[in-house]
């Protein structure tokens, strides 16, 4: 293949069918996607609420930075919004009349389900052409192979902007026609990954209190991370066939291993309030007779609390 | 190389040579324990406090299954310990007259700093050579390369049971001699995986009230779970170099997300008590003027409330 070949695993839209794009927030996950627009080969528009946030994408000399809303989407065939939170799309596209006749709007901002639903439905009543999503991936992995987007929504919406949004890279699943759909999984996800990285701060702050240095400390720490994706898989069998062996390691065992670390953090000052709540998960299981079984039995005692 | 010739990369103390090793405990680690010193050819001696847990290392016809710990303690060179806690393994060594002379105890309980340091001052009241360890590997795992094991204490008496400890497998790290630094390294380890553990069962409680199936949530759950390593080797250079760039993603977004995740899960009445005190966390580093920042400054805020 020479380089005048474009490599066919790669999207492009160059040329004359190459949908015009606008990208409406610049923060770090708004300018990851005006950027893989770009490198696609999309004409692409942005605009953010404070000015200024455009950086390189401007200075590529290719995105075009709209002054106003209306003029950002008024330059789109594709829309896509990517901020904080519903409230602030909403507030967005209530700044400007939008012209949104041809249009489609693809949101990319994170938020629960009855969000994403009572967005599709205002968008309804306004005659705008929905698809909502949710994006799982860090910034530097969008428009690599590695990138997963969610969608959900109207099936013709979503065909309607299936080969644009491939720009993004990697993975695109779309999930059925209720909007909600990609930001139920998101929120799970986004459950597991705050949860997470909540434990990690606090374990760099406990090793350091212990005189581990931060590098010292994920040489290992990272092993343990790279046991979840396992774990995960394995909890997921047993919550399916309502079957909690422990035969690898007890809910009794992990009261204890808590109990440690609380311990541990306690004599250094370090607030427990995370390991405090996860124990009493944990202790209620005890409690409830689930002491001999494994950890994914943690699942049937939080669904008996709801 | 023919089936008679030993694997010179694996462990063997086949022969004259061989240590008899005691293992106290059989609870799945303690089993895991037993089974790799015996795969590695030393004569192993068993004893736990509920008779019948020794299983297939019986039936094996390999393990001894010692009627007191006495016996068990008598029978061999190295006694490795694996028990809920220190408290256990100090009543368990009270249980019986044991005679050390010519032993060495490695105790691979979990427990914080203090509770190791305060059994090697127990031991070395007794005239016990003793070691501490920690295990940071499931029970699948021990035996095979991808085992890690850390110890601390006296460098003789790591010196003098380094060999018979390779059974275990994989890689073991030697930390120095304060008894405590295994421990150390342990109650952090911990706090990452108790975290994530409670965040992961959580998840798959939400993602089912959203009607997703715990097998359709593993496969994008797993993926969150993979970036974890890369984002612990991240925070431990920004951590180290007390600069916590907010250019892939920010606390005020987090705040965002965790918010949807607990409107979400509270909208089906399951408890939000870990999420709540995470989001505590991130909400102090917003109010402190941290917002634009990355997730590693969480670490400051931590540590200032010390
Ligand atoms: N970064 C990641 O790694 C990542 C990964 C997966 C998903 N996401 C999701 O992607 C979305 C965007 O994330 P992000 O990392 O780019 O940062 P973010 O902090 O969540 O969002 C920043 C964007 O929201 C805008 N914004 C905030 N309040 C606003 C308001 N009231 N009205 C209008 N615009 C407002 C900001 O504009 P200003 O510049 O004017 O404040 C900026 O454009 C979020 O839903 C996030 O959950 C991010
Ligand atoms: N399993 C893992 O994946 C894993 C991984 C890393 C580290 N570890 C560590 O390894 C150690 C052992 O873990 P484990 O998974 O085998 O299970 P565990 O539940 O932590 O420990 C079970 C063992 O402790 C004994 N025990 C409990 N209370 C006792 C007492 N008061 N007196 C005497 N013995 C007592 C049990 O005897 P009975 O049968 O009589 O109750 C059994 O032998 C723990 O410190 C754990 O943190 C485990």
């Amino acid at each position: 293949m020479t380089s005048t070949t474009p490599d066919p695993r790669l999207p492009s839209a160059e040329g004359s069918d190459a949908v015009p794009v606008t990208v409406l927030g610049l923060g770090p996950m708004g300018r990851a996607l005006a950027s893989a627009f770009l490198d696609a080969g999309h004409p692409v528009t942005v605009w953010n609420r404070t000015p200024g946030k455009a950086g390189d994408l401007a200075e590529r000399g290719a995105a075009v930075v709209a002054g106003s809303v209306g003029d950002a989407v008024h330059a789109g065939q594709v829309i896509v919004t990517c901020l904080i939170d519903y409230d602030a799309v909403r507030s967005t596209l209530e700044r400007a009349a939008c012209d949104w006749a041809g249009r489609t709007f693809v949101n990319l901002t994170s938020g629960h389900p009855a969000e994403a639903r009572e967005m599709a439905r205002w968008t309804s009543s306004r005659g705008i052409d929905y698809l909502d999503g949710a994006i799982l991936t860090p910034t530097p992995a969008i428009g690599t192979p590695s990138a997963t987007v969610l969608y959900s929504g109207a099936a013709d919406v979503h065909a309607a902007v299936e080969v644009t949004m491939r720009a993004l890279g990697g993975t695109a699943v779309y999930l059925g026609d209720d909007p909600g759909r990609a930001s139920a999984y998101d929120i799970a996800l986004l459950d597991i990954f705050g949860t997470s990285v909540s434990g990690i701060v606090h374990a760099f702050v406990l090793a350091e209190a212990e005189g581990i240095t931060p590098r010292r400390f994920a040489a290992f720490a990272r092993g343990v991370g790279a046991l979840l994706p396992e774990m995960i898989d394995r909890f997921a069998e047993q919550i399916e066939a309502g079957d909690y062996p422990g035969d690898r390691s007890t809910i009794v065992s992990a009261a204890s291993g808590i109990r440690h670390v609380i311990a541990g953090a306690s004599g250094h000052g370090i607030d427990v309030g995370v390991l405090a709540a996860a124990r009493s998960i944990i202790d209620r299981a005890v409690a409830d007779g689930h002491g001999a079984d494994g950890l994914a039995r943690l699942t049937t005692v939080l669904r008996a609390a709801q």
